[in-house]
């Protein structure tokens, strides 16, 4: 059993190097490859996916898991290979269950929708996509019946993002979310105050901006010795290896708040990943536990500490000086006040934070119910425009700006969507649940002492990498289950001061 | 036939994937890399370099290239696959031939000894090094042993970086070589003419340098969408894909001409490799064809048009124009004067035009007696340092200065050397048969029209790739077998105006 657990470790050692290239590929494809260089690079990446793939469903790997999973293997090998053989396992059913032939026509499938998206995104016209959509959809139920179910079909899809989660857990905690921030959201409808944010759009040169960021960066403690921030069209951070994790960020040198709110929840997702345990190294488990955690730490730095108050009181004069004069005679409350304005849109990437769930919730809702079989494909626009209508107010003027805005589903992406809005929750609980070690929160920030908050959040979430699953990470940092009102209450207690609610 | 040819072709295409990957990678950890990430990228280099070593000596492609080589294949395949195979079989040969313990050995033995030189070099310490070169040099006499040779061992090493190339052609080009810079190297010591280029040395910023450099390899026909150029300790050009041909210049704000010169010889490499045939791509054939002719190209553009006057006749102004008033009292010929400034120095990397040559023949003539069994390590220094006397008229103060300058020979690398006074006469030798072709050269550079200059190296030597050897490239592009009167013609002319001499 020793020689097997030795060998698995060999082999998960290589698959890592092989998935380090690829990264490096994509990256470099991002941010710094010529354009000519995109066709062949293209075909390099699909080798090496290919080969990558070969080693994680070869039959040579499934007898080591197997055997590592088997009750002779209880007791003599470590937990971290237990658990990575389990993700191997996981990793293998996945593909394995699905006939090769089928799966390869949903790679190309996706391939091809994504273009033609492109295109019908453009021409607002969801009739051009929709036959394709129709088709992801109808290949996914079919992988689903491969992969099995429990009690939903749109639980295996969800559990694929964010394990332990299920459609009888969302339908609950998203009802009452959603309920919460309608209420909230029409309370600061109604209430009289109104800010002019309209220094926020003049000129910031990109230098400035930039070294902003990289201030704000290294008071997180993101380690510049083990990452780098470059400059793309989106924004995204990447793992290369366990010591090179790297972000992005775009400039808008007419919207400062682009750049600073994109690096610092960039920079969330990076201390995440600079912060697992070196223990993992050459594992599997070296990596976010699932998409809900990993966004909710991009999300507890870009909200819970970067729109917060105390944090521009410690850095708005600095801030200040890095910019044109623009901010010279606003005061810090108009500041805070204008980041952080509530205003209906329709498009979830642009959402400020109090109607960012119910994008996503829409999309959640749509998405169950589609593989319940309760709505049809062709059916999706009018739904999208009743569900905004309802939710916020508002009505897509056309499908681009609508059903067709985000690519997820042109990708075959399909129960993704709900871990923005988990994540967001998770990071409210987590908020909650630091403030009984770290009380004067508010005030560390204020003073610029980021480092109890990176200490905890280290602690109780990042070094665990997948070791835990994400249920588990939250029951243990915050000693209680998923609960919708942690995000309740932070918001209504935020916009309360900010809108003079009652 | 038309099967295995197939096969073949799509096993070398895959080959050339890895080979993407992995030349990523190094160029990544040469200028991107932050720097903890150094550890688990050499360990990923690592396994994709086992990897793609195992499919350069796979039984399988032992068969393919044997059946593509035999006799029922002439007339069936293409010249590109046979040709290809041809190289698969060489690098096959290469390694096989090696018992593969000892093959790790060399290889384990060349990490150690560049960090034992190092130190060496460090410590001006030869008799540190002295043990690991001593094996270095056993070692590769018995891998000679293994690969077998005609005339002479050292012609096998000689081989692999200069197909075709031997120790009787070299004897006989090198001594002529030599002897005609050494009367030359007399007669400009013994000129009256004097410079003071003092003003090489003044402040000339980084970026102002980086315009003018960008410019430059605008005018030769760099192709940036299919490049970059970026900034490294070490300058190199580095081809990651066909479409992607990368290079690097260092700066020196005390010394523009770090930056200029070595971005025009890296350019030179960098010309080869984007005109090379895209025919080839996928295959083997798509690189320079050897060590010498890839140098014929950086010197090309480094020397036969770098520092040509009438390239800077055309450059001059615009030069100027970046600097920071630094040539406003220095004339065109002041400068072109300082820019060719002979004297001998230590170092080969620093050395002129005119006793660049020695040092490579100094190299060549101890490595030659070397493998012939002449002469034994421990008396490396001592005869490193005579020759510097006898050739240069200088000797160094101590062995870092001198034996130890070079990483070549700890990298096992021997045979190596020549390659770059090869390269540098076939240089010489292209120039005047261009002359031919493009009588009015000096005119065309000072209108800055470098166009059917590049048109004919491409033409003649960089579409070809592996598809002609190097000595075929230098008889077809020039009508004429390797000789060393050329590049003495050139240097004597051109030194003779810039000496005044007789």
């Amino acid at each position: 059993m020793k020689e097997i657990e030795k060998d698995f470790l060999r082999y998960v050692n290589k698959i890592t190097h092989y998935e380090e290239a690829i990264s490096l590929m994509y990256w470099d494809l991002r941010t710094k490859a010529p354009a000519n260089s995109v066709e062949q690079r293209s075909n390099s990446i699909a080798t090496l996916s290919t080969e990558l793939h070969k080693m994680r469903t070869s039959e040579q790997l499934k007898e080591m898991f197997t055997a590592l999973l088997s009750d002779e293997a209880t007791g003599v090998i470590s937990e971290i290979t237990r658990k990575s053989a389990l993700e191997c396992k996981k990793d293998y059913d996945l593909y394995k269950k699905i006939p090769i032939e089928q799966y390869e026509e949903f790679v190309k499938l996706q391939s091809k929708a994504e273009s033609v998206w492109e295109e019908a995104k453009e021409a607002a016209d969801f009739k051009r996509f929709e036959p394709y959509l129709e088709q992801l959809v109808e290949k996914t139920k079919t992988f689903i019946g491969y992969w099995g179910y429990d009690k939903n079909p749109y639980d295996t899809l969800l559990d694929q993002y964010e394990p332990g989660i299920t459609v009888e857990l969302l339908d609950e905690v998203f009802a009452e979310l959603r309920d919460g921030i309608i209420d909230l959201l029409k309370d600061i409808q109604h209430s009289p105050k109104k800010f002019d944010p309209s220094f926020i759009y003049h000129p910031f040169p990109k230098e400035q901006q930039e070294a902003f960021s990289l201030d704000v960066l290294k008071q997180f403690g993101y380690d510049f010795q083990s990452g780098r921030l470059d400059d793309t069209v989106h924004p995204f951070e990447i793992t290369i290896n366990p010591s090179d994790v790297r972000i992005t960020t775009k400039y808008d040198e007419n919207d400062f708040r682009v750049a600073i709110f994109g690096t610092i929840h960039e920079g969330g997702h990076a201390l995440y990943e600079q912060h697992i345990s070196k223990d993992l190294i050459g594992t599997p488990l070296l990596a976010g536990t699932s998409m809900g955690i990993h966004e909710s730490q991009s999300l507890f730095h870009e909200i819970f500490i970067g729109r917060n108050r105390s944090f521009w009181q410690y850095h708005y004069d600095r801030f200040k000086s890095y910019a044109k004069g623009q901010f010279d005679d606003v005061s810090l409350d108009d500041f805070y006040r204008a980041i952080n304005e509530v205003k209906p849109t329709l498009i979830r990437i642009e959402a400020d934070e109090v109607t960012y769930p119910l994008h996503v919730i829409i999309r959640y809702e749509i998405e169950k119910a589609l593989f319940n079989g309760e709505i049809e494909v062709k059916d999706l626009p009018k739904i999208w425009n009743e569900k905004y209508k309802q939710y916020l107010g508002i009505e897509p003027e056309n499908d681009g700006v609508g059903v067709l805005q985000d690519v997820h589903w042109a990708g075959g992406s399909f129960g993704y969507f709900p871990s923005y809005a988990l994540g967001y929750m998770y990071a409210a609980q987590m908020k909650h649940a630091m403030l009984k070690d770290i009380p004067d929160f508010d005030d560390r920030l204020a003073n610029g002492d980021l480092e109890p908050i990176e200490e905890w959040l280290r602690e109780n979430v990042h070094r665990f990498g997948k070791m835990k699953k994400p249920l588990e990470i939250l029951q243990d940092a915050t000693g209680e289950p998923l609960k919708a009102k942690y995000l309740l209450e932070y918001l209504r207690e935020k916009y309360k001061n900010i809108y003079d609610l009652a």
